[in-house]
């Protein structure tokens, strides 16, 4: 028996089916189009997830032997399989599994793309076995999922979970959403890259100016903290801040949910034991009771597959 | 049948026979003594519980009546009746339930203060009947309790549900617990105060002045506040800054939790609908996903009693 995982992103659509031993065990994907009905949209997901079938294979794969299916989204649903948002792929208020289900009728499950990689290390991952995890991606915004009891925490209303837009700041760095102050400005990429420029107009000499060839646009995430790293002053105020901030990004996490585990991923988590030995190091000044035993904070390890995983596992 | 519920408080430990219908039944309460030794002090409020038994009343309240013992601090607990820290009566880990079953013989249960008045009023109060919630008390500090699926979420090393202290601002307000910026700088009744403080020394004619007779130590939130509605601009623009903070902090915990109800308790809470319609109205502004339905926000309408009544529901 399989589960069908769906992992929709912004340029691609990947697919899985889920062995019950949570291993991948036959693969799919196609690009991701926003030029036809939504309809369409869904007959070519359900078409990839077809495709998967082997009947004749060895082992063989028939729909028979397909349990459910889940899919992640770059967005929100509700619990009777409708998406209630997901603006990268222009979705509103549509009812995807009535949809899906006229091409492969099985359970269909939907949830927010951070929930379902949240849910997929909490299974798999680098916080299986525990009932209760945090999982925040530093990337290029930041998304996180919350798993209590063993299962997405998305809320009353399912719009919770969203830590990158938690207020950090009263009145601070304008962000995207509208609002100001929000985590995401300042434990992001983008954060890092924003301090980096600001860095390097003050000082040019820094090791960032050379490694991204004079040119403050191509700074990322990594060059900022391998300078940091080769003990260049100026990246070494920015990881420092960036530390800072996101130790009390982890505190608060702590001080309101107190999880088994924290997880971090995301493209900044790449900077793997260098960040993680400094955060670790720097959240329980900000807890309030840090003289008790506090959550672990550990670096994602399924990558790109936490995607179809957990969608896989959703139920 | 009856549950007992305790309430430890620095000055009084009040105590309650809850029947059924979550109706206080008997009362009893003595003065917190902090001077004598751990074992007298539990003998103590078990002889209070003790003296709520009334074999020969009408009805009778024996001691088989009793099912469970439940005891609220202004402290945290382990799932085993142990106090881990409770500063106020001088506890640090302390075999709460050991030393109590000595003198009555039933399950006991201990959670924080806050938490038991949050369970209180998801049971017989204002958010009765629904099953997420998270109850804020806007007194001197900053307490909060969160409900779950029906139960206390105290985190999984129970130093969770503590939003008083998780960081509104980097490098904020000096904070009592030794960091700067937490919530309870912005929102606390002492909040109120303080920001006072600082616009009578600019604004010697505003009401507020008036209010504590030209003693600014006299200022209380509710003198800010009524000064507020009678239009008095310096007070106006303090209640338009504390809206601004809470709503901003009640949009956090909408989203990260996202529960059905946010309840308001504590002094500031007294201010009661222009308080509540104010932040009502300010809230949704801050939240991510605001075009979905929102956690309604209400007032806390068990007073005092939560206290009793919460630590009964204890299980």
């Amino acid at each position: 028996m399989v589960r069908i995982g769906i992992d929709v992103g912004g340029t691609g659509i990947q697919v899985g089916a889920i062995n019950e031993n949570r291993e991948i065990i036959a693969r799919g994907g196609i690009p991701t189009r926003t030029d036809i009905p939504f309809g369409e949209q869904v007959h070519r997901i359900a078409q990839c997830v077809l495709g998967l079938l082997q009947p004749k294979g060895n082992p063989p794969l028939r729909e028979d032997d397909i349990i459910s299916v889940g899919i992640g989204i770059p967005g929100i649903a509700d619990r009777n399989g409708n998406v209630i948002k997901c603006t990268n792929m222009g979705w509103h208020h549509v009812p995807f599994r009535e949809e899906f289900v006229k091409y492969l009728n099985k359970p269909v499950l939907i949830d927010n793309d951070a929930n379902v990689a949240a849910l997929a290390e909490s299974v798999a991952g680098v916080s299986a076995g525990t009932s209760s995890s945090v999982f925040i991606t530093l990337g290029t915004g930041i998304g996180s999922g919350i798993i209590l009891n063993g299962r997405i925490w998305n809320g009353a209303h399912g719009i919770g979970g969203e830590l990158g837009h938690t207020i950090m700041e009263l009145d601070g760095v304008p962000c995207t959403c509208g609002n100001h102050g929000c985590l995401e400005r300042y434990c992001s990429a983008t954060a890092v890259i924003r301090m980096a420029r600001d860095m390097v107009e003050a000082h040019p000499e820094s090791l960032i100016m050379e490694a991204c060839g004079g040119n403050p646009n191509r700074i990322n995430a990594k060059i900022v903290f391998d300078a940091a790293r080769e003990g260049d002053p100026s990246a070494e105020k920015i990881f420092r801040r960036y530390i800072r901030y996101l130790g009390q990004a982890i505190a608060n996490v702590v001080n309101i949910l107190d999880p088994e585990v924290i997880v971090l991923g995301g493209g900044v988590s790449k900077a793997g034991d260098f960040l993680l030995n400094a955060v670790r190091e720097e959240f329980p000044q900000y807890v309030l009771f840090n003289d008790q035993p506090l959550p672990g904070v550990e670096l994602a390890i399924l990558g790109p597959d936490a995607g179809i995983i957990g969608a896989a596992m959703l139920s």
